[in-house]
Order: C-alpha cells, then sequence, then structure tokens
C-alpha cells in the first residue's frame, strides 16, 4: 500500500484545531506533499496551507485526498461525502484514518469504482501478513518505546528520522498508527493487525535491508499498559530493533485511560530490553524523549538533566531541543 | 456465542487421527455432548462414537454439527459442502474451527438463511470487544502459560477444571482457542482477535464473578514465542490471574516453527509474574504440568522430581498422573 502525492487535506468543518491533527501531523512532517487545505463552512481548524477547493487542488495535482479530521459521531455526514465523491470525480484517491471504512459508503464506493480511483483505508490493514519468524534480519532499526500511549512515540521518531537524514544517514520512518501511515504514505496500523499477525506484520513493515540502513520504527502503546500491551510486544519482537528511545510525559500522573500509575524510564528500559532480547539479543537503550510541554524551559531543562543523571543516557525534548544528543549517542553506539 | 449442544461430530475424510483431532478433544472432554461420529468413504480416523448419518444424528437429537476435522488444502471440498448443507436442511446450526468461514460458501450461507440456522466460524470472533481496562475483578482466575505453543495448555486446563469440580469447586474452563470454543460450547479465539482488543476479549472471557469462583483460562503461545508472544501478554493482562500453571515439553529442543530455543520453566515463572503483576499484584504459580508421553514412566517421574525440588512446586503430567497435587497447592495459597 503506498498512498500517491501529492496530498490535498480535507479538513471538513472541524470543530477545533484538535480534530484535524492527522492533517496537522502531516503538515508538521511532509509539508512538500501537501498541496492545499479544504475547509468546509464553520471550519475551527487551520493548518497552515492554501484553502484551495477541489477544482483548485486536482489543478494543482492534488493524487489523494486525505481525510486529516475526525468525525465526532464516527460516521462520514453527508456534506462530507459529496466533497469525498467530487475529490474522486476529479481524478483522486482518497486516504481516511476514521474507524468507518471509505469503501462502506455506497456513494464513495460507487464512484470509486466508476473512476478507477483507490480508497485507502489506513485503520483496515488489507495486507495478508504471515506469522513472526524471529530470525534477524540484515539492516538496523531503532524504535520508539512509552512510559504509556500518546507520550510522543510517532513525534519522536519522525524527529530522529529528520537528524538523521540530515547527517547524511539511510534513515527510513516506519509508519505504526494511522496518522504515521498518512504521514509516511505508507506502513500498517499494527493495532488493528489480527492478533496473531502482530509480530510478522512489524516483520513486513522492516524487511530485510542495507546493514548500514536504519529503519525508524513508530512505538505503539507500552508494555506497561494493561490494555495495548500485547501490542507493544509484538511490535518489539517483529521490529527486533538494535535500538531504542525512550519516550515519557513528566507530568502525567495515571496511564492514559486506566488508574494504572506510570512505570518509572527504568522499568521501561528494563522490561523493553528483557523482552526485546528474544529476537535481538544485542538490544540497548540510547536515549530519553521527554515531552515537556506542560513545564517551562527552566523545568524541563531540570528534568532532562536528572533523566541524564539517572539513566546515563542523552535526553531531549525533540520539539524544545532537537534530537542531535540522541542520534549522537546512536552514531556512536553503532558506528 | 453459545454453540448448542448436543454436537454431531463430522470427521469427513479426515487422512489420519491427527487431522480429526479437534473431534478428539471434543470428545475427551466432552463425550456427554455428542450424539456421534459422522465419516464419509476413505475416512481414518475415528473418535470412538457411534458412526452415524446426518438422518441418525438429527434422530438423536443433534442441534450442531461440528466440523471436528481439517481440510488439507484450506477449501471446503463439494462433498463436505453437500453433508454440511444436508446437516442445516435436518435442523442443525453448524460449528466449525476451519480458517475459511462457513459463511463465505455460498450454498452453506443460503441453507443457513433459508433454514434459520447458525452457523458458527470460532476462528471468527463476530463479538464487538472493548479494550481491556485493566481494573481487578471479583472472582479468582488460573491460567495455563507455557515454555512453548502446544506444549498441554487447553489439556491442562480442562484437567484442571475436571479435578477442580470433582472436589466440589466452583470452576469453570474458559476457552481461548478453537477447540478449546468447541469444547466448551463457547469462549473466544482470542488469537483471531483485533490487536487492540487482546486483553479487552480476555476481560470479557472472565468476567467479574463470586470470590469462590475459579474461571480455569486457556493459554495461548508463550511470552518467549517471537510469533505470538503478544498474544499470550494481552491474554495475561486480561484475565489478571491470581494463579498460573507452567505446561512444558521436555524433549523439545526448539520452540514450534521458529529456531528459538525454550526457556526454562523458572524463566517463564519470572517473567509471568514480572508481566502478570500490572493488573494481578498478587500473581503466583501454582504448579508446572509437563507432557511426558515421550519419555518411560521412569523418566517421567525423574522428570516431575527434578521439578519440583527446582522450583518447590508441584509438577505433574496431567495425563499419567492426573492435576490432584497442582490443585491441592491452588486449594492451601487460596483457602
Amino acid at each position: 500500500m503506498e498512498i500517491t502525492k501529492p496530498y490535498v487535506l480535507f479538513l471538513g468543518d472541524a470543530k477545533d484545531q484538535l480534530a484535524a491533527k492527522t492533517a496537522a501531523g502531516v503538515v508538521d512532517w511532509r509539508r512538500d506533499w501537501c498541496v492545499g487545505q479544504i475547509r468546509l463552512r464553520g471550519c475551527k481548524a487551520d493548518v497552515g496551507l492554501d484553502d484551495v477547493t477541489i477544482a483548485d487542488g486536482a489543478a494543482r495535482g492534488a493524487k489523494t485526498l486525505v481525510i486529516g479530521v475526525v468525525n465526532p459521531g464516527g460516521t462520514l455526514p453527508d456534506h462530507w461525502i459529496d466533497e469525498i465523491v467530487a475529490g474522486i470525480e476529479a481524478g483522486m484517491d482518497v486516504a481516511s484514518g476514521l474507524h468507518m471504512r471509505l469503501g462502506d459508503v455506497p456513494r464513495i464506493a460507487e464512484a470509486a469504482k466508476a473512476h478507477r480511483r483507490k480508497l485507502f483505508d489506513v485503520r483496515h490493514s488489507t495486507e495478508h501478513f504471515s506469522v513472526g519468524s524471529g530470525v534477524k534480519r540484515p539492516g538496523k532499526r531503532v524504535l520508539t518505546v512509552g512510559t504509556d500511549c500518546s507520550v510522543g512515540k510517532k513525534y519522536a521518531a519522525l524527529a530522529l528520522e529528520a537528524e538523521m537524514t540530515a547527517r547524511g544517514l539511510d534513515a527510513e520512518f516506519r509508519a505504526t498508527g494511522q496518522t504515521g501511515v498518512l504521514i509516511a504514505g505508507r506502513g500498517v496500523a499494527i493495532d488493528a493487525v489480527v492478533a496473531d499477525f502482530i509480530s510478522g506484520a512489524a516483520e513486513w513493515l522492516t524487511p530485510a535491508a542495507d546493514p548500514d540502513h536504519w529503519d525508524v520504527v513508530e512505538g505503539q502503546g507500552s508494555l506497561f499498559h494493561p490494555s495495548f500491551a500485547g501490542v507493544t510486544l509484538g511490535l518489539l519482537h517483529g521490529s527486533q530493533p538494535d535500538a531504542f528511545v525512550v519516550c515519557h510525559e513528566p507530568t502525567r500522573t495515571t496511564m492514559r485511560n486506566v488508574p494504572n500509575p506510570l512505570p518509572t524510564v527504568a522499568e521501561v528500559i528494563d522490561a523493553t530490553i528483557s523482552a526485546g532480547r528474544l529476537t535481538n539479543p544485542a538490544i540497548r537503550c540510547v536515549g530519553v524523549s521527554i515531552n515537556t510541554s506542560a513545564l517551562s524551559e527552566a523545568e524541563a531543562l531540570a528534568v532532562l538533566d536528572k533523566a541524564m543523571a539517572d539513566y546515563s543516557l542523552p535526553a531531549s525534548d525533540p520539539v524544545r531541543f532537537g534530537m542531535g544528543a540522541i542520534v549522537d549517542r546512536l552514531v556512536a553506539e553503532f558506528p
């Protein structure tokens, strides 16, 4: 599955900026792929692209209409369907990270068939995976893991890729969630795979490569999250990382949507090494990525200093301070 | 999902006894639910029931035709479809543990619709699960875990249930694999659930219960199996066992279908406690179930003696020596 570029981003009538966070993520990391944003009357989001119509988007060469907004009710409102069908009629594929499948809407399915356009439901993988083999593959891999869900694992992986690429390393982001797949133009929403095939899907996503190639793998969940740890473990085993970065949000008191306390970064390092050794005995931690957005700069620096002292690892906030120190460590460990 | 009893077991033209192991498992544990076996010309399997036709089975009151045989090609041969349709026309539901869905065969789907019979594809759950909550529920749970796949976790759980029930304990087998679901008449093939919902499905399967009730949960895979550990971990977190039994096959040298060496029983105990504590801090091991079928009786006793000494736990082969010692420990630990 490869989503064709460039994109035009559909924001619909997003009720606030957060509702369009998928589109915002695409623009943050792949602005060059985006020819404009389509906003309907009442839209409260703006991701900073030119406002265009379907016709404008087509004229600017858009090949895929990306639904970059969540719909509160879980269904596609009729006025969105009109725009999506217009996009198809203008020659675009459509990509969506919504739970509902585009093809389950008869008008969209019919238009796609009539105009021979593709529908990408990135939450619903159509790939047929094998079960994981556990066999070590050539090429290098770095995985982001977390003390919790939603602590910046995708952002950390994209920031690592950007820093590594800027230094001339052969690095490629490997997406495992729906927003990541839209940003990368491909990948697999690993939490939507049938349980038997989690590690097999992760192996498929990070195939054998040149010895100097780095796959930078977007992590999911946490080994300590009671809802999703199975996904996290299968992804760890299948991606068999040489290196990992622990992501953390220091102001959170309980794990997302559950009452459990957060593990410490040290617990995550130990558990990741302990489990990850099964498919890569040399697995090691190369840094800590801390989301300090809720802290003042002085507080942030104090938290990072403490993490560096506690774990003898580089620690940074990728937004505030970049991934330079962590990539320094990665390069030093894997010369 | 509750499969209606009694069953008539369809063995088709099984090429050997192993091909009918699903039917054999049902007969081993639920002979009272079975009114007979249906064998076609050339069938090499025999699970020890009366040979019957569809008409005989219906006359004996069979409510469900259970496909108790695997088909080598992965598709349903036409002469099986004839029998399945005849069963539906005789008023039976149909239950299958095959990969392919019964309802994907047009003749079967049409017959089921016309006669208002149910089709149970036990590998394909139709239940809508929530994500796991991680919240502790009342009632007690014992889970079988393993050093590998196919080391007797289902058998151990069923033997535990039988021994506990014989002692008057309130114990119920909870099936997590396709054969187990046919044996129990309900349950969920946990490896067929979407990855996001593994622990949620396990929570659904082992709901809140009386404080003295025991769910005896069939384990899946192994925390040390690189293909399936994610399933194992999600099941562990969702079933939040108070107690677990480690299952082991002492003559195996590498894990099933992969090159990895087997972990030791001690490693499995440590990893299970370490991970299981997340949803049940009091989790503990109450015994070791060893499949000694490849050993002489003297060798078997030596292996069990060594395990008891090594781990300070009761160890038994449920087939050869029963689950008495392990249930003794369970009762002593949870008076």
